[in-house]
């Protein structure tokens, strides 16, 4: 028996749009080996034998070794169109409603536990749905125990979260197009055609993109800025990328800190702010709300396996095993 | 000599990105006949003889019977990288400043003087150009005189302008990439997945969208509700590009009457506003401001021909010609 897997408790996959990673993990959650995979729940199709298939090429080798394993999914895997739909569950949810409410899938003879999705409904009426960092969250706060009693979570990307945590449960959440804006105006508007290649680094012209989301004259106006300012030289090319991603970010963190302060307040009470997401992303997002004078904040990285932990201890999936140590 | 260009006063030209206008306009810059073509300047790579015959293609028959026509041009093709570069006017820009400022390239033998751009620097610094625009509210004041002592002309479309007129010139405005967004948006974003086809009609929708920008979650979060309603039934498949649609005007609307509200007025004063441009567009804005409480609005179509003849006549390009009825 390959000697990793023998002392494997879970196949925990984050199976996302675009990407697959399965992590094996160990007595009390701990990394034993990880693989990545392009197989994204957007190329599937629904077909449940593709997601078989993806599963298989990916942790076949493992399985092998191991038939007993318990295997745990979250993310698009989940969704409507995905292996097997995962109904969101409402707000307020913690690790045990998402534990309660897994879905289940066969993959030829070994069962496949997919977690829910979030839904929550926003103060302006309008629905709101996460699905995948429901599982970060609930790693984030297995990981800092502290998170649990009162915090904001901030997972940025393609669609940014913004989610409020009390007494270890999601109470609400807002999503911001943030990362999906920045992909679109840069690839395709005419505000990407005086900028450098994407590799240009984003922290040139960054600042002064927050400082002018500050402003008043609404984003649609502000974003034309990358524009005018590249035209008249006032922005170095190489400043351009930086600005348009200062812009959004900055525009992000103030609707949400509009939306987090009291009831008349300028400011928002102080907040206890966690990043999760990838470093580079994070980073930037520390920067601007530094900016706005929020310093209390923590970053954290990949946090899905050991939310994908958490959730299957939670349902009862892990169990002592014999010989293990 | 043909008949109707016996009779020409001038030939004015409205040479955009996409799209070359060509309008022959008689005595009081009556229109007698024009011409449509796809040689955009965007599409010129900024060579002059590749100019010289988009113009022979589309007027050449005109200018062949009446080889001493004055010709006046507005829009991309005075840009950076247009035919010949009009550099931008300063604001405050009227007529006659416009028309003191016209460039001028040589075709074959003929002038073609081109109008200049606009240039102002918004309240937080940042540099805006307009450039076509100002010659539609030339056109646009012409058309009705009573707009020049003071009024809002909006000029809505892929970058939206909303310029303020003041004693018959333009002395402030503002871009929106509106236009821009909504089709980058639709074609190339999650939100585009759900919606119907183009040719669904933007009426459906569009006031609930309107009502949703007034509030204060942030665009990049107001349009994640593309996706969430669509997802969730509450918004039909037909209504989602109205929605989208709504959103995006009602947030240009709401900035702009921001900008244009005395200081600490939470309404802004009474405005008479003027939306400029082709009239199923228009129509959606003067929905939109109804729903914000603006009423004293007009709409007027295509105003450029006007604009042209005006400045041509300013520049003094325009002479009584023999015989002339």
């Amino acid at each position: 028996m390959d000697g990793v897997a023998g002392r494997a408790r879970l196949l925990a996959l984050d199976w996302g749009s675009t990407h697959l990673r399965a992590y094996l993990l160990g007595a009390d959650g701990v990394r034993l080996d990880e693989r990545d995979a392009d197989a994204g729940a957007s190329t599937m199709n629904g077909d449940a034998r593709a997601y078989e298939a993806a599963l298989e090429d990916v942790a076949g080798h493992w399985l092998a070794a191991r038939p007993d394993l318990p295997i745990v999914a979250c993310g698009m895997v989940g969704s409507q169109h995905g292996w097997r739909e995962a109904p969101y569950a409402a707000c307020p949810a913690g690790a045990a409603d998402l534990a309660g409410a897994l879905a289940r899938v066969d993959a030829g003879g070994r069962t496949v536990a997919i977690v829910p999705g979030v839904s929550c409904r926003g103060e302006d009426g309008v629905p709101d749905v996460i699905r995948g960092e429901e599982t970060q969250i609930v790693g984030a706060l297995a990981m800092q125990p502290d998170l649990a009693a009162a915090s904001t979570l901030v997972l940025p990307g393609t669609h940014s979260k913004w989610a409020s945590v009390e007494d270890g449960r999601i109470v609400r959440f807002s999503t911001y197009m943030t990362g999906e804006l920045f992909a679109l105006l840069r690839a395709h508007s005419v505000l990407g055609r005086l900028m450098q290649g994407e590799d240009a680094p984003l922290e040139q012209g960054f600042d002064a993109g927050v400082r002018a989301a500050a402003g008043s004259a609404g984003l649609t106006h502000q974003l034309f800025a990358v524009r005018t300012l590249g035209l008249t030289g006032e922005l170095a090319p190489a400043a351009l990328s930086g600005y348009l991603s200062g812009l959004l970010i900055g525009s992000e963190i103030d609707a949400a800190l509009r939306a987090r302060a009291p009831d008349g307040a300028a400011a928002p009470r102080p907040l206890s702010v966690a990043l999760v997401g990838a470093p580079a992303l994070t980073a930037l997002y520390e920067r601007a709300l530094a900016l706005r004078g929020v310093t209390s904040v923590r970053r954290l990285d990949n946090t899905a396996p050991a939310g994908l932990w958490r959730l299957a201890a939670a349902a009862g999936l892990i169990t002592d095993l014999e010989g293990s140590p």
